[in-house]
């Protein structure tokens, strides 16, 4: 239901992206789901690179947040096996490359946000911190880590 | 008790913030409480906007993270009713807004961390990780998150 | 087991570093334990200072994050009592100490990630987020903070 759901919206789940280094995408632990920070990359190149307020306009950095934020999904069912698995997205963590004086970070995370609550309605109800920082990994616009509880 | 002692203390547990966007301020998982990132926002304006360092002084930021405190603990309320709910504080994320060469960080967390502290003794005793960021959103001075455990 | 292996290959288990303020180093909640952040300290001292990508190479920040890792395993201990009741390592958080341009935040993580690793093998296959920062505490090259299930 839930990747029929992505799809009706316009959306495509990709292959779960694969670590850039020592450590695994997503990990189960009891009945929640931890994902590794993930970028907005499309098998395996950025879609999007640079800062944002400079390098990249809001409306490009929030499509970012939607890639990034349909790979955490990606990486959960490579270990659920099935999106339907999801009783509740708990939290998401948005770190935004940011360029001086940018501080418009909840626009750019709100593009994570929105989609998650239509793909998921009520389930899809999560925290989030959105934060900027001054470097991310291959100069990606952000980075976005995702924890989910599972029935 | 909890609500009395913020009171005795000479503070005031404000309205819960509403969220930027497409988002909740807090949520329960089993018998965990995460909360948002909270902004030192009082009815809805930032109480201080700036850098460490270069707008704002150490102690006005220590201020400002005890605001942020109380608005998680607020957002926290909003979900569990009653403070008393509280078991144990267990963790705190202070991204701590910075100007060039401001290395401070835990000291304007301690604004936080000694408000909870004096709040739920024993109780408080929650870990933390204070971390230096670029740009924060509204440029707020600082961002802080909470998980506590429920009774 | 655990502890006779960080000495097989090499490295030595550190005294759990103190707080740097109003806070714990390592907390329980249920069967999962939350650290601090923790700064490449040796004995109260920090062992590297600076930007990585200015001040400090990539290698000896890949060692800062070995010492930042076993001063998170040190306050594990200093919960649990012994590394061996470590069922799983979940997640590392590296905050990295980033001179502009510097991209390479992975490179710098997987001095920590490898190290756990090669200590836990399939136990310590873990979630991790790598983000630059701009600022840390005491100028700290970075700061590292882990969850851990245990038995």
């Amino acid at each position: 239901m839930i990747e029929e759901k992505i799809i009706e919206l316009g959306y495509e789940l990709p292959e779960a992206p694969k670590p850039l280094a020592a450590y695994i995408p997503a990990l189960k632990v009891d009945n929640l789901i931890f994902t590794a920070g993930q970028l907005p990359t499309v098998k395996g190149e950025l879609k999007y690179t640079g800062k944002i307020g400079a390098d990249l306009s809001e409306a490009d950095a929030q499509k970012a947040a939607e890639i990034s934020a349909l790979n955490c999904l990606s990486v959960i069912k490579s270990v659920i096996g099935n999106l339907d698995q999801i009783e509740q997205v708990v939290k998401l963590t948005v770190f935004v490359n940011s360029a001086d004086y940018f501080t418009n970070q909840p626009k750019v995370a709100n593009g994570a946000s929105e989609l998650i609550a239509k793909i998921f309605g009520e389930k899809g109800k999560h925290v989030r911190s959105a934060v900027g920082v001054n470097e991310l990994p291959l100069n990606a616009p952000l980075e976005i880590e995702m924890i989910v509880k599972i029935k």
